[in-house]
């Protein structure tokens, strides 16, 4: 893996194909916007002028893009993945998109002979800039292998969960979990409050107990104080929760708890909290004026 | 501080007490079977042959008796400490009872005389004898100033939380955060399983990210084996979610995921585990067989 | 039963006891407010000057009290039925009181060699003028047998359920089972608004088909107009609701649908609605504003 | 209208067809096993050789067919109803399918110049034999005006919704309701049984109360027994309660209740039930064997 091709370059994708640069890897980048491959360059990156263009010149790329409509339009539009992808040429797709958009983009690599690999990562900004993403990966095996030292490089953990689909589905059982966590959480806060205790004493006494977690710990106080900035938006965690219901429903496992959350996150849309930071739904169990 | 009395010597009295005598205070201990002094008397202690002596003899007194049922009869049968509580003594209790029987103590000491306290205790065996317990404190603030060269032996961190009750109150709350977790974490790992995740990597995942915490930590594997050694057994833990709920209804707090959550834990009572650890919950996510 | 002693003239006492003058039996009153007696006296019937007076002339005596307190109150009190009680003399208690109330008044009866049956009823002040009542009694079986000409009177239906406090869970049951039907209502009636469809169509399909009943024909007009004049006031419904579940807390019964519609009652009291019909319920489900 | 097609003759579709004959219509029928069309003819019906041959014989035709794949293919396919549809051609679809299916007919037939109208009933082989239907209509509404004669032979009652989609959105809150409902009254019955209670004698009650209603009379007693013979089958039920929590997702709506319910029914699959009645959810409830 001398040579690697990096599709996309937004924060992400910028801190990963950096950290490549800086731990001795040759890289060939393309951005929709080029212009944004210059401080790339400065660092000693080749430009790609498409997609396909980087396919041809790499046995290895990557994309990181935004969402599945960008995956998607990188592998299949006009001067797309497709174009060049055949066999002994890799590709790693490591953009957060669903199962179904996944395995799409899947067949119809490996249909041309190429070989595929989901790669999404848990974690942002932070630790994409200092080498700490944990990367969920499925699809081929022996391209996962092949790819280790590159992952080494962008994260500090990466697992192989097996056939494409279930990079997906892992980020959606933690999602689900940390999404009950947080009405969990949500409501702990609440009934301290309200039952005459202070909250930020709440916090402190979690903290150094059997379930401190860095969210509690992080989110808490911003919580406390009504404030939620948006991290992980209200409404991608309830979808993240919805789709999680769902995959449960298909393999006939009930879960009343995140069911229960999943009305939370919903009454929380209802009450125009969105676009917040999901720990908004902490509003819904604070909400109450009155009682008798 | 110099002389301290300690009513109760089970496996936490009997580490507290054994801390405070290597950080040398003059103890004097009282067990109801006497036996069990022996080996604090081997350390340097005295041995109270009542109640009632102890607290005669020394100006602070601690108690850590294993339910409501035994710190009540410390203090109201013959022998017991209303008959030498008055002014100028000081009484400590730090069992875990309920805010109710705390109160009854409350006010026969202090319409004695006596300055009292409620100090339950967050952490169990091994913090006991590590001196790393989390005590929550509330009643009298001015015994509690005067404790605290004691709570830093016990405790790697105290909390005076206001008026008596308020102790029993913040591990209600505590707990049933715990519960929710706990419920969540459960359908994390049979959603994973039942979807063709291996669970073991769901728990790798999940403590490389934000919902890292030792519960999941600790009881995740034994879990996934099925296996449920109880350290707090699930029908305490159900017990206060029952509570925690009440006192949400109370203050008119509505958590519906805490009151999903219980009836997880009262559908696992149905099924016969209430004597196993709480984990075992997990149970009722994880026991349908067939699917259609 | 020739001769019977009634205490009690509020709205439904007064309905009954007319209803049994003009069936020929030959009745003897008692009221706090003595006053409330002249509408009888008038239509026939003779005044008792205190519950022990009537206790003594009356070899059978109804009570049809206001609450627990009031209940207690006229069998415990000076003056009260525990001074003329005894072998030979007969009480039915046909308020509505909790299980441990019946409970108390049953022992003070039966250890003075008296006869005790609890019959409280379901039914308000219409189907006790029109003696529609449903008699939900439990206690002395002969008591029931004898009573029954009285019950005929009164009701269009009775039942016999066992020993004391069966009647008290017999009416809870019913109650909870009601209460998550209007859950069910509710969320139903938003759903069809919200979704583009009359929610007043739903009510008229409601109505042609299976699950049609009295109490959405009745209450769903009004709440889709978000009135809820109080005929059950929602504070009662929640509080049957919770003790229904600590019910089922005691018996092991999970009840996860009764366990959401209740934490639904609680936050419809924090939004300040306790004091309006149980109905009001639906403005939990309703109030959301925006959307995101 | 003189002159009707019918096609499908199904339970639902011949007893319909059968009733338009005795109230002096004229009917052509098709159904894929001609067959089936011979007690038709016997009673004075005529055949159609094929969809497209009755379309183009009769100015109206009524589809009845057993399913999604059922209604698309008598449109879509060769000898289809596509083939001969047009201006003056007016097209009523009962059938039970779900809103995407039905938007797909709609636009096939008016993007030819043809007519439309969705109605889908509520009620089975009996109300279709007894002409006693409700009939739930979308789409053109001088089609739903021309067409009352004949819904007037069919159902009891009829209903105009509005755009094509909302027939069946107004099944799935029926539906929706009447699953909350079920589980409600699973509760009771298991409650009262658990509690000590007769669980005919809470049947009983609840048959002379507010809350009577013809699904608990018809399948209480059965449930008691244990005994779920199919007549909606529980997975039916859950897809439809899963629909409906989805229809909510899209326009807000919390539904604690309903999705409290949808997680028991998807329990009730997980334990194999699938195929029972929707009733068998009471199996959930009562299932708990032990108690601690």
């Amino acid at each position: 893996m001398e040579e690697i091709g990096f599709l996309g370059l937004g924060i992400m994708g910028k801190a990963m194909s950096m950290n490549l640069l800086s731990h001795g890897f040759k890289v060939t980048v393309w951005n929709r916007t080029l212009s944004r491959c210059d401080e790339l360059v400065e660092h000693g990156a080749t430009i790609g002028e498409t997609p396909a263009a980087v396919i041809k010149k790499c046995k290895y790329t990557i994309a990181m893009l935004s969402d599945p409509a960008a995956a998607l339009s990188v592998v299949f539009d006009k001067d797309g993945v497709l174009e060049q992808i055949g066999t002994g040429k890799n590709y790693i797709d490591m953009s957060t998109v669903d199962a179904e958009t996944s395995s799409k983009i899947s067949e119809a690599i490996t249909s041309k002979g190429g070989c595929f690999l989901e790669a999404p990562v848990s974690g942002s900004k932070k630790p994409a800039e200092d080498g700490q993403l944990v990367i969920l990966a499925a699809g081929e095996r022996a391209l996962y292998d092949a790819a280790l030292p590159v992952f080494d490089v962008l994260g500090k953990k990466s697992f192989f969960l097996g056939q494409v689909g279930n990079g997906a589905k892992m980020k959606l059982v933690v999602n689900m979990t940390m999404g009950s966590m947080m009405n969990a959480f949500s409501e702990g806060i609440v009934l301290a409050d309200k039952s005459g205790l202070n909250p930020q004493t709440l916090l402190d006494v979690l903290d150094l107990g059997a379930i401190a977690n860095p969210m509690f710990k992080m989110k808490g106080p911003s919580m406390i104080q009504g404030s939620y900035p948006p991290a992980f938006p209200l409404k991608h965690q309830q979808k993240d929760m919805r789709l999680a219901l769902a995959l449960g429903d298909e393999n006939s496992v009930a879960m009343p708890v995140a069911a229960a959350s999943n009305e939370a996150f919903k009454k929380a849309r209802s009450m125009g909290l969105g676009d917040l930071d999901f720990s908004a739904v902490h509003e819904t169990v604070a909400s109450g004026k009155g009682s008798s």
